[in-house]
């Protein structure tokens, strides 16, 4: 707030135009009764936040976290809206979630969650209106159902309405590993533009989920030397560097080293799909 | 919320049930652009809580407060809820609000407001979605705007969709009164319960708008001596009672009393129509 | 025009308001392609003029006519809005019409002439919109037609959507005689008021269809002499009076009389629905 | 089929007449998926069928049996539609149904059915297009969920599109008797007809659940004696008379009587709910 | 059935899985009031079945037989969603149907059935839920007829909510074509994958309207020897080879040679636009 | 309407295809009551024509000009329906306008304006119905406005719902030149048949703002001399040629050039807004 207020000096801007980036257009919060496993029945709070869609559509992803909270999903609404404008795509900036643990729930009771928040936003949601995406400990996999569940709510097809589905539903080849991607090119850029030699340089990445691994695969095939990879549960570190693929099999592949960092097998699958 | 548990634990309600009682099932927060009488435009913060419908549309009044904020409105969309339950009509709660002080605002601007809410709202309210009513600075002249601008906006004729409204727009004779007269029935239910005698009681009033004046005139119609009447600017008081109609006159057409409450005509009228 | 700047002057209207009743919010027009019996295609003008619904929903006749053109459904319009709001009927004032000569077009013809009005003009009318009624040269038949084709265009039942409807599709007992009867009820305020002896007085009628008919029945059961009825072939008279139920069997029963007036029975049947 | 082509003979209907009367205006057939308490997951056939609505929104129940298919729904659509037109109700003729036995589903299976079957049908039914109500093995429990469910499609409160609901959700007192209350009152006038006295008849009632308990009783009250009781897994007899209440608290309160005739409390209720 | 059954036992499908396969999700019955040019009106009745859309919008034919059923349109439905699938369009499977006998029909008369189907109809498809496409007895014209409709009856332009239209109203280059030159494509294949030699290859070709003429057309074209042509009035052959174009031209201009395939003009153009 | 006749008889033209020419299909004429800036409302009639969507949405431009009326609009949107055919394109003709002298109402007066015109407009219009553009004494800004207001009021992201709009909002690169471009494009193809040398070539162009600004600009740098300019305030004429940019720097620099043709700024945007 400060830093807008701040910006808005320096820009001259009118109090009409700070008001613009300092609220959001539209929040609704629903109420998601969801069904557990045992029969009991659950209130979850859920949210979606629409800061801004002059330039276009509201566009942001949906995360299941206990700390989703109004706030946090406003802030991150906000920061969508002017990333989109910063790379002139024609959309605007939202951002939803739900407030519960998905590492508590079974797949078919996080499916039962994500068709509740499809269902309940389905009236403010859809191609040209608001497209959510996943985001933390939300995959392809509950894209795909959230848009089975609109697509039957509202009685048409409309694959377009939500980003990281699955392949087979019209997602796009590459979504998976577009986050590490994209930062591969930053990277790259400021290499070129620092004038410095790739093969020379150490590079340790903190996180190994899809985007740590990802990018830490790219850049030790673009030559970077990986010293260090970490997780929440641990880290290796290699001065002669280390070989992502190997890594990342023996912590997915090995009982021993699965078992230092997850429970059980949904963990993982959370952690893959981390966005 | 205490409370709530307390009543829940006495009840035995199940978790699913006190979480009902708890959230509500939507929560609607819009910015309103309004244009200022000086060509400028503001941003104002406004609301929109549903919190039960199992019985009924929604229903509950919208405030034009500085203070209104969205806790506020929650707790008070909750009581309504509660309070439609309790005397079995069959509606739910809800409430909203608009976050300004209407004594800054003209009387065209107050209209630019009540408009932005009914268009900014009309996707969620309607006659068998969400029926609001006037509540604190908002009356039947502002209900009027709401009705016009929603009707404008979804393109047909629907009076239903608001109570509150002047009667050339279909509101109903005694609206005005009506808060009055349900408080006169229940102290007349409760002197009636406790054998007491109307003539021998003394009455103060606190508070001197449109519900306050209505009891003391009724009231005084039924023997009652009003021995106080106050509001926030000052009080009367006499031991041998006072009339409330000579009181209501001299408040309004008196030059000097009306200054001593009010600094304009637009503030006379707002305390009028609180409800 | 002039009488109305002549009342507002009298009356100190605001522009907004003179403009309010010079000008109607919502025309319409449609051109209808209509098959006549020999599959040949035909392309007729058809209008719907909706004056104003700040009471309520707009409210007016349809009239299939040759001289019906925007102009004079725009007057009938405005004043059907003024007859809703004087005898305070929560209705707004509309008019519509179709340009052709019924007379020259057959019982199924003139069906699809009126179920294409409907279907044309089906997302400007409706219970909560605007409800069509019979006017010159359409009957309860022609009603039932369009509500026919305007509940399959909407998919629903509506019954209220348009008045004048046969009584098995919902419409009222007594319609048909209901402008004659209103007629007599004002006729007989102004005798009770100039205290006149409604035996002693003779009356003449000009038009015998079904307004003329039944007036002049009514009148006659009332004990008012009938001296006088014409219709646009000719006229009856005489000083003793005349039985107006008489007048009529012999108008429709004999084919010597009927063929004075008319050349088929299509003719005969347009001018007992005339309203 | 014959005897329609029969009855069209004897009243010379037109060939479109009697394609009215043959074939249902509209037919929809959809596959509900439900999930069993196993997580398993089921498709069951599920009907609509809309035989005519010339006369108001198509009305008739929805039967949960084994033996429901797409021919027995439309031959009691076409009932429906000729039991409303003969006494005059302004409404036409439909019925739906699932293909399964409710006898092996539990409580929360069941309600997941008719939650799926409500959202499946919900774009073609509503107060003013087709009404709903109960039949063989639903009850007012499942037209409550039914509604609840409808409701949420279509986000709006509309009570009125189901008949059969609990009172609580705004059915209507006498609804569980009215069978019953209507049989009872088609046999007094049939008695008074023929002259007879009802406290020297005697009567044997078939089925005891909903509506042969209550007609069972209402005779009794009317000083008929009633002989004989029975339902499929038993009779009771007796020359001097039955008591039907006392009778009904043996069929449900005795533990020894209750094993007869069913093996589980769901089954119980179920009986008492046929219609 | 039982292929299915055996299938789904290879591929070890869940039952719900099965069940996916075995019913479609939405079957419509519609009946259809058609005026002959006589005037009387004949009630047809008229199918879409939608099979499944999990991969895009249902996607199938309509036909015009005496012999379309709710069975067959069912079988031809799930082909067509097995068939998308095969060839990774993303498009669900559907069919349609009228059961009359259009031979029997004049132009105006299959013009007015082809309107009727596409208003009954108009709910359930449109671009993002089902698209329809000519099929046996329907042509370009008739799809012209039913985008007219649809268009009319949904109130905007929407050419792509079918196909196989006429050019002029946006249908492609090539489409009556199409079916020829796929079959064309895949012989092709065939025969490179075996290693022939066209020309010394000798083709018959069973039916010579729409797809039969195409075909000997192209392969004739591309060196293959015609040696034989049939339809359902006749047949040519030649050892040395026929020249398709020369026979389609004999088929339709020769007087003598028509009149042996068909009475009328109706019925040689059904035969071109069979599909 | 004389050469329409005429045309249809060389064309042999049936009465329907004439009628198609000569009436339109749908006309709306709105009343919008306007604020102006001192606080007053002021009502102005304002219309769309919709003549002909049989090769797709209608397609035309909005004026604002005190002499536009119904039988212009009508007239320019049958020659839009023309001009799209003759081309071509896959849109059919309409054209809007409202009633006002634009140069006597302030900048936020006009926006006011284009709101209401797009708010009492939007059920009829968007990309798939009508797709207005700027035209007389419209430019981007209002079309900005209008698209604005249009997504407010039908609740979804809609750029193509209109054309001529800032390229901010998706508006496309060369709009403002295409005018001019085009008549450069067909006077090229002119000189080019019959064979002339541009060089040689002399050019007047009459009115210089958008589009003769930019014609003289873009055939001045073909290589013709332009030898005169005029405008509604004046004429430049030089036989050895003028150069275009610096007339149109002085006409707009200059405060005495200025002075000549405008009375103020917003004068000089609106000419230069011409269509």
């Amino acid at each position: 707030m400060e830093r807008l207020e701040h910006a808005s000096e320096l820009l001259e801007l009118t109090e009409s135009q700070v008001a613009a980036l300092r609220e959001p257009v539209h929040i609704a919060q629903e109420s998601l009764e969801v069904m557990r496993d045992d029969g009991t029945k659950e209130t979850l709070p859920a949210y979606r936040v629409q800061f801004n869609n002059a330039r276009g559509p509201y566009k942001g992803g949906i995360r299941f976290h206990p700390a989703a909270n109004l706030d946090e999903v406003k802030s991150l609404a906000a920061a969508m809206a002017i990333k989109c404008a910063v790379v002139d795509i024609p959309l605007g900036g939202g951002k939803g979630g739900v407030q519960f643990n998905p590492k508590e729930y079974s797949r078919a009771e996080i499916e039962r969650v994500a068709r509740a928040w499809a269902r309940a936003f389905a009236p403010v949601i859809g191609i040209d209106k608001d497209i959510p995406a996943p985001d933390v400990y939300t995959n392809a996999e509950i894209m795909g159902y959230m848009l089975d569940e609109y697509e039957k709510t509202v009685g048409k097809s409309e694959a377009g309405m939500i980003t990281g589905k699955p392949l087979a539903l019209g997602g796009i080849v590459g979504r998976d590993t577009a986050t590490a991607q994209g930062g591969a090119y930053v990277l790259d850029e400021i290499v070129r533009a620092l004038d410095l030699d790739p093969t020379k340089l150490r590079v340790a990445v903190q996180g190994f989920g899809n985007a740590g691994f990802h990018i830490a695969r790219i850049l030790h095939g673009l030559g970077y030397t990986i010293v260090g990879l970490s997780d929440s549960k641990g880290a290796l570190m290699s001065q002669t560097g280390l070989d992502p693929e190997a890594a990342y099999r023996a912590k997915h592949e090995s009982d021993v080293i699965t078992a230092l960092y997850c429970s059980g097998t949904v963990c993982d699958e959370e952690r893959l799909s981390r966005d």
